[in-house]
């Protein structure tokens, strides 16, 4: 539910997500070594290192950061025990009051996006009773096979009050191979903003919001003004700021006039701030966010 | 490299990959019951129950069956325990000399899929070591995000003799939505079938087929033949056969002449042929795959 995640960025008065996509590289040198002496050079210690890492971060942003954004292949690359540490990311986070954002891009025909949406967003049966395997709170989705690889997902936003982002226009290089093609009098971005409203349009929340949003980059500042426009009570989930390129006043293009509509995701920034500029982990993550989120609040402003 | 895995369809003389797509609902009730006793009607009892059954499927088809096709999604909604049991399932597979196309449709920006791709197709680094996370023979892939999204597992595709299907065509309902638009004088999936040329281009094998090959579902059998055409040396996933209503005279167009360049999976049919039509799990499977392989070869030689 998309109410969940705006009452959240309202009460921090901070639209951003720490995305936490966890290299080894990112791990301070002694939490690293502190987890391999003890679990071993191995996954297992790789992953504890991780989770170390995850919760020293969480632990220094949940008063005043609304959410974080797990990278699922940062911990899919280390097996078993990364997805171990997936989880407890995930139940970690939640217990500090932050809102997960999942960014797995699952996505594929009906039956098996059912197994995706039960997978991350519900539960799972078995023998008459129900589990939940990973439970995050939302979960970015690929559209490629359109409305009936995303149903199962919508399904599972409104049995649990979850959420999804559909890609839409990513923040990358290359995403206007495929995004930007003209069909008709649209690009496809476009038509797949039109799809994303629709998907949405039976989910839209106290706040005038859907609770199936959009993915649409900082890299893309005039298409992201577009979008904003054409989709008007879509949230937007907004990665490319920092380390991709994207700055406050492109970011500040996916918002709307309400101070809602967008949530601005950094990663590398602000797991990294402390090898930038000195400092503990967990203080450098803090200012890092701080000074974020002061940059995009100040752009909204202007 | 597609090269292992036509090697192992001419070896068969069986274009054909059983899906491994296992709902609780699928595993005979012996079964469930001997692991819901000693494991516990929990995550565990359902991932052992399953394991079982994969195995069980495995030892019936390996010596006729040239691949099997994990679909990762009704591991992942078991939680660890189900991922467990498709690394597991990976392994036992590959013993038994199976091909593994791992259907996990990842796909995200460079880093990212550089990161999927390691987890699937390579070794991730830890201290000075690698390791590989789950090492299936080959992956399907989503190409929403373009070229930047697909060379990190072109990269592991040509290190470690892998391989990829990307998504061009579906076989579900809803894949003209988006893949069936027009931009200029191409449809979105000719336009993707392009990308997909290219990408393989430099991965031809002695066959003279990439291993970058395309995803085609059978229940589209006009747009199989066109793309079929369109990229002579690319090697043709092609799902939709049986439960999803495509036909062998259907997945015949997705050959050429030379009686290769497609791979035709069946999931439900073959799983679930025991509920059907009686008799033992295995052996049931086993007629089933035999079964669909005369079917299509005869269609081929008609």
């Amino acid at each position: 539910m998309i109410d969940r995640l705006i009452e959240k960025i309202k009460e921090k008065n901070n639209p951003t997500v720490a995305g936490l996509d966890p290299k080894l590289d990112y791990v301070p040198e002694e939490m690293k070594a502190a987890a391999f002496k003890e679990y071993g050079e191995n996954f297992t210690g790789a992953a504890q290192a991780i989770l170390a890492f995850n919760k020293t971060l969480i632990d220094a942003l949940y008063d005043i950061v609304p959410a974080v954004k797990p990278q699922a292949a940062y911990y899919e690359m280390y097996g078993i025990e990364g997805l171990k540490c997936m989880k407890e990311t995930i139940e970690y986070a939640k217990s500090k009051g932050m809102y997960v954002i999942l960014d797995g891009k699952r996505g594929d025909i009906g039956a098996t996006s059912e197994a995706y949406a039960k997978a991350y967003l519900g539960q799972t049966e078995i023998a008459g009773h129900s589990e939940a395997a990973f439970d995050a709170d939302c979960l970015t989705v690929n559209p490629y096979l359109g409305t009936d690889g995303i149903k199962p997902f919508t399904d599972q936003c409104i049995k649990n009050q979850k959420g999804i982002f559909v890609l839409v226009k990513t923040s990358n290089k290359s995403s206007g191979e495929l995004q930007d093609m003209k069909t008709g009098n649209k690009f496809i971005y476009e038509h797949m903003a039109d799809l994303v409203k629709d998907w949405g349009s039976e989910l839209i929340g106290t706040y005038g919001y859907s609770s199936v949003g959009a993915v649409v980059g900082a890299t893309y500042p005039e298409q992201a003004e577009a979008l904003r426009e054409r989709m008007p009570h879509t949230y937007f989930l907004v990665p490319g700021y920092g380390a991709q390129g994207g700055k406050a006043e492109d970011v500040a293009k996916s918002f709307n006039r309400d101070g809602l509509g967008a949530i601005v995701n950094a990663s590398r920034s602000i797991m990294c701030a402390y090898q930038k500029n000195g400092g503990t982990l967990g203080d450098a993550a803090r200012q890092e966010a701080i000074r974020m989120r002061d940059d995009i609040l100040s752009a909204l402003k202007g």
